[in-house]
C-alpha cells in the first residue's frame, strides 16, 4: 500500500502541548507505515477576515479539500470580538456530529472496569445557538434551537454508526418531560430513524436519570445520542469514568463526509514544551480518523500498540502516575506496533 | 419538650409506595418523640380550579400556614391540560432552592466511599420556564430565563447554608463559556454574594468539567450551587455515586422560610402496597425538615438510627439487596433510636 498515492490529511498541531503530541502521532503513523501525508496548519496570530477568527481560510480549505483532518488542542486567545476556535471549526465545516468512544483501558485502573460507550453529540445547534439577550435589566434569556433537519441527521448518523460498528443499542438522551417542544422534536426524529433500524434496540432516557445510571452501572448503555449540551456534559462524564479527557478520542463528522478528529483536552500551557504531555487522546483520535478512511488494519495495529503500551505500564506519562517523557512513551508505542 | 404545643407540619404521603414510606416516618417520629403533628393531604382526583392541578387548594394552604411539610412521590396523572404536580408545588409555593445532601453510607458499598456533597439547585426558572414555541415547521425553540433576583436568592441561600453548616467551599456550576449572558448573570450574582462570605472559598466550574471531576474524585467538591437544569442533572449524578435516589434526601426552600422536604424517587407502582419499599429517602428528607425547624437533637437521633441500621446491614429492603419488609426495616430503625 506504500506504493499507491498517499492520502492527504490536514493536521492542526494546535497550541501548548499540541505540537509535541502531534509529533507523537507523526512518529507512530510513520512506524505503522500509514499512507498519509500531513498538511500542517497553525492557528494564525491575527483575525482572518474570511473566517472572522484566528483560523486561516487556507486551513479550512485544506480540511474541505482533504475531507479528513486531525486537530490538537487550541486555546482561544482571550479578548472580545472573535469566536472560539473550536466553535468556529464546527460551524465553518458544518461538523454536525461529535463521536466519542469511551472504553476502560486495562492498565489504567479507575473505579470502573466495564465502560464501553459511544456518545454521539449533535454539534451545531441546541443551547449553542449563540442567541441570547437581555429582556429587561436583570432578566436575560438564551434560546435553545432544535431543528428537524439537524436532529434527523445526527440520529441517522448514530443508528448507522451502531449498525456498522456492531453495536446493539441506541439510547436517546433528553429532557422532554420539561422541554416538550424542543427535546420532544429531537425524540420524534430519533424515533423516526429508529424505525428504519429494527435490529437496533432503541430507548429514551431522561438526562438526569441517565447520569445517575451511568455512574452506577455504565454497562447499561451502549451508543448514546443527544442534543448539543447534553452531549457536552455526558461525554465528559463518560471520559471521567475511564480516567479523563487525556485518554478519550473524539471525532467530528461533517456534511459531505468530512471527519475532523480532535483531542478534546486542553492545551496544558504549564507543561508545554517540556516533553511531559500524554499523546494518547490525540493518537486514539487519529485512529478514529483512520477508521473513517476505512484503513482498519492500520487503525487496529496502532490502537493495539497504544492500548498494549498502557496495559504493560512500563512507560507512562506523569498524568497517569508515571515518569516517562512524551518521546519515550511514543517510542514504546512504536515498539509495540 | 413533649409538654409544649406540638408543631404542625403538612404531610403529602403521595402515590404508589408513598403511603407506606410515610407510615414509616410517622412510626420513627413517634419513636423519637418528635413534637410534630401531621396534617395529612392527598392529591385530589380532579383538577382544583384554584391550583389548575390535582393538588388541592387546601393542601397548599396547609403548607403555607405550617411553613413546613414532607412529601412522598407523586405520579402526575397522564393526559394533557394540567401541570406536573412537582412543578406546580415549586411554582405555587415559590420553592426557590432545592437542597440535596449526598453522603456515602457506610454499610451500603458503592464504587465511592468519600462522597459528602450538598447540591443546591435554583428551582424556579432557567430551562424550566415552560416558554417554548415552533418558529417555523421543523424549527422549535425553548427559552432559558435567568434573573438577577432568583440567582442572588439561591446564591445567598447556598453561602448561608455553607456558613451555618460548617462547610468551607461553594462551587458555582455553569456553562458561561457558551451561555455568556444567562449563565454569565448567574455567575455574576454568585460572585457578588461570595464577597460577603470571605471565609468561604468560592470557585466556578464549567458543568462538563464538573461532571468529569465528580466521577473521578467527588471529594474535590463541597457545596455546589447552580441553575435549574444543571442542578437536576448533577443532583441525580451525585445520588448515583452513593447508590441512587432511594437513599438521598431533598428539601425545597421557599420564600418566607417555607421548607418542603421530599423524597425525589418515583412512586414505584410495581411494588406499591407490598411492604417492600425502602423509606430511607423520605426518612432522611424528614430529618432535613427537623433541621430546618432547628430540632437538631431529634434530627441527629433519627439520622443516626437510620444510618446505623443501614450500616449494621441486618435489615435491608430489596432495593439494597436485602429481603426485609418496610415495617421490619422501620422497626429496626426505631430500635436504634
Ligand atoms: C470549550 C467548549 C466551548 C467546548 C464545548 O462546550 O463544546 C468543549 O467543552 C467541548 O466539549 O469541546
Ligand atoms: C420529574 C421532573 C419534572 C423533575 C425535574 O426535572 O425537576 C425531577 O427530575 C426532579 O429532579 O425533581
Amino acid at each position: 500500500s506504500s506504493d499507491s498515492a498517499p492520502i492527504r490529511a490536514t493536521l492542526f498541531p494546535g497550541d501548548g502541548i499540541g505540537p509535541e503530541i502531534a509529533e507523537s502521532v507523526k512518529q507512530v503513523f510513520k512506524g505503522a507505515e500509514v499512507p498519509i501525508e500531513w498538511e500542517e496548519h497553525y492557528v494564525g496570530d491575527q483575525i482572518d477576515p474570511r473566517t472572522q477568527s484566528f483560523l486561516t481560510w487556507e486551513s479550512l480549505e485544506s480540511v474541505r479539500r482533504n475531507g479528513v483532518g486531525l486537530k490538537g488542542p487550541m486555546a482561544t486567545p482571550i479578548g472580545k470580538g472573535h469566536r472560539s476556535l473550536n466553535l468556529t471549526l464546527r460551524k465553518e465545516l458544518n461538523l454536525y456530529a461529535n463521536v466519542r468512544p469511551c472504553y476502560s483501558l486495562s492498565g489504567y485502573k479507575t473505579r470502573y472496569d466495564d465502560v464501553n460507550l459511544i456518545t454521539i453529540r449533535e454539534n451545531t445547534e441546541g443551547e449553542y445557538s449563540g442567541l441570547e439577550h437581555q429582556v429587561v435589566r436583570g432578566v436575560v434569556e438564551s434560546l435553545k434551537i432544535i431543528t428537524r433537519q439537524a436532529s434527523l441527521r445526527v440520529a441517522e448518523y448514530a443508528f448507522h454508526y451502531a449498525k456498522t460498528h456492531g453495536r446493539e443499542r441506541v439510547s436517546a438522551i433528553h429532557k422532554a418531560n420539561i422541554m416538550q417542544k424542543t427535546d420532544g422534536l429531537f425524540l420524534k426524529c430519533c424515533r423516526e430513524v429508529a424505525e428504519k433500524y429494527p435490529e437496533i434496540t432503541y430507548k429514551e432516557v431522561v438526562i438526569d436519570n441517565c447520569c445517575m445510571m451511568l455512574v452506577k452501572n455504565p454497562a447499561l448503555f451502549d451508543v448514546l445520542v443527544m442534543p448539543n449540551l447534553y452531549g457536552d456534559i455526558i461525554s465528559d462524564l463518560c471520559a471521567g469514568l475511564i480516567g479523563g479527557l487525556g485518554l478519550t478520542p473524539s471525532c467530528n463528522i461533517g456534511e459531505g463526509g468530512i471527519a475532523l478528529a480532535e483531542a478534546v483536552h486542553g492545551s496544558a500551557p504549564d507543561i508545554a514544551g517540556k516533553n511531559l504531555a500524554n499523546p494518547t487522546a490525540l493518537l486514539l483520535s487519529a485512529v478514529t480518523m483512520l477508521r473513517h478512511l476505512n484503513l482498519h488494519d492500520k487503525a487496529d495495529r496502532i490502537q493495539n500498540a497504544i492500548l498494549n503500551t498502557i496495559a504493560e505500564g512500563k512507560y507512562r506519562t506523569a498524568d497517569l502516575g508515571g515518569s516517562s517523557t512524551t518521546t519515550d512513551f511514543t517510542r514504546a508505542i512504536c515498539d509495540h506496533l
